[in-house]
């Protein structure tokens, strides 16, 4: 019986992807159902079937995205030293770029789903809530010395950054930023300007850390 | 001769007025000229006479946007102290409030319109040179002891705060973050938080200051 039912999964998995790669390359707007049948060569109908509409289509893909985010976020609370933070961080801003359609127009995109709007709020909770543990793990390793309100302040602003980094780049440069061959440095410029806002709170070793750890990207 | 010029003018000026209302309300890609011509109580031959296309409508509010900014951002060469630099974030907040249609759908709209990705590249320099200004400023009152790599890192950052913290707000909490009455508390958590990249770096007596100004805002 797992034969015949593995097929309709399979499809429905390379719709998904074949979705994701055309709202990241066109963004969400400028795609529409008829674009993703013909770019998979199967029928409207046969989409319809899967996905009867375009929002079932984002919400699938948001899911996805969800539990990506689920097995990077905890990681937060192991983080001791600067170079955990970096490397964590790192990961998150690579999730950002696998679902950057979502972040490309993400107000439209709540405006338009309920369901969306419920589950981003979430999401954003727990990035918050991740910084939060990231900060409090580099207090413990002894890294930083940071509480209070200015803690929470920093968190906040490093969900911002981290949200809204790759907007940055791209109102910067929108011919280039969002490139695939530009990612990388830009990813990397993102993860650095989210640490520097607790370089002033950094012990003078972790701050030479991270100025090096982040000198290939900082040139530019 | 004067005065059958006026008339057109003043048309073309309310069809500004109440566009811009329309777009910050309902968002711009859920405007179009016939709700603009509709709410105006004109019809859309007369609204096509002033302006043919959206794109006009959209490249004169950001003319008008520019205008507005070039008579903010030059304040940032006076600031000195702490209490200038929360008087002229919050300008700048308003001005981002006021043409917050802009920011809600950047990324959608430049790709959209040629013009529009040129010009608000020339307008993320310009407040990036601002923010440079306003450090130096800081500086040279005393306030503040940075430099180097350190203060453009903060400079950008500033800008990412400045040009984000609205969508941020409305991504936790969509229903209130842009209505009127909520907008206040708004503006001030995100002047606040521009300012608090700087926590670190103030001398005590500006770090208190600053903590008294923005005590009514960090309180939620």
């Amino acid at each position: 019986m797992a034969k015949p039912a593995a097929k309709p999964r399979r499809t429905a998995e390379r719709i998904l992807e074949v979705t994701l790669e055309l709202f990241n390359r066109h963004g969400e707007p400028n795609v529409s159902t008829t674009l993703i049948s013909a770019e998979l060569s199967i029928s409207p109908g046969n989409l319809y079937y899967h996905y009867p509409a375009k929002d079932e289509l984002i919400n699938a893909l948001v899911e996805r995205y969800e539990r990506a985010l689920a097995e990077i976020l905890p990681a937060a609370e192991s983080v001791r030293h600067v170079e955990d933070a970096w490397l964590w961080l790192h990961m998150l801003f690579e999730l950002v770029w696998d679902y950057r359609f979502l972040y490309r127009d993400l107000n439209d995109l709540l405006s338009k789903n309920r369901k969306l709007e419920t589950r981003f709020q979430a999401v954003m909770r727990a990035k918050e809530r991740a910084m939060h543990q990231l900060l409090e793990g580099l207090s413990r390793g002894g890294a930083i010395g940071l509480g209070g309100p200015e803690s929470a302040s920093v968190a906040s602003t490093m969900v911002v950054v981290l949200t809204y980094w790759l907007s940055y780049e791209y109102v910067r440069d929108p011919r280039h930023a969002l490139e695939p061959e530009f990612a990388a440095a830009a990813l990397g410029r993102g993860a650095y300007h989210a640490l520097a806002l607790l370089i002033a709170h950094l012990d003078a070793a972790s701050r030479e850390h991270l100025q090096s750890l982040a000198a290939a990207y900082i040139a530019k």
